[in-house]
């Protein structure tokens, strides 16, 4: 599986319609992908000062395909249509990247992870939660 | 739910050890956690040239928590310890954001956001996979 991420560098006086991000563009993404859009992800920068750590990005999302074909050959015919609607919602460049999706839900895949790799944790399951310095 | 993404930036000689960031560094940050990590998620850049696109970043992760306050007291007491194990997988040095989820994840939110927003998508859900250019 691969993750597209898309990336809106924050600014102090950035533009960006959070609302009209998640009720508008990320439905008009994925009504033109269809089925090859798995499904996606959508952050928000947390104000500064919650978080303590300022954000480099005022927003992201993630779309979820099989492969990079399925991507490709899904968003491709409607490119043109989807980068045109950013104007709508912000006025920021954002950087897309294509990467690999190597554990995507950690606890989803643990039991199977687990199968693969008998040693890869160090603790059984039901002492997880117990914290102890090394 | 908040998410704390954790990103490597990319540069032609980068040093990254994606196994052990995989079978050691991740799991060292879930065992110290504890329950407070709901779960991650790990991606890796895509080689140049099968995605198209420029990686910004080398590999990134993403730690969800219910809150700012629940990653900081599970985190905090570990943190110089697990920073201490970045050299034993790279060079760099990397950029944390955290974020508000405002969309998990779409496929599995669905339904539960159409009962919130009942305008929310364009189309009824079966007819989701057609593509028509608008």
């Amino acid at each position: 599986m691969i993750k597209v991420s898309v990336m809106y560098p924050n600014s102090p006086a950035v533009r960006f319609d959070h609302d009209y991000y998640r009720d508008k563009h990320l439905p008009l993404i994925k009504s033109r992908m269809g089925a090859a859009l798995k499904y996606y992800a959508i952050d928000k920068k947390l104000a500064e000062g919650a978080s303590g750590v300022p954000a480099a990005y005022v927003a992201m999302c993630h779309l979820l395909c099989d492969s990079v074909e399925a991507y490709q050959s899904s968003y491709g015919p409607y490119a043109q249509e989807i980068r045109g609607d950013i104007s709508n919602f912000t006025d920021q460049t954002p950087i897309v990247q294509i990467s690999e999706v190597v554990v995507e839900n950690s606890a989803k895949g643990e039991a199977e992870a687990l199968h693969r790799h008998p040693g890869l944790l160090a603790k059984p399951t039901g002492q997880e939660d117990r914290r102890q310095p090394a």
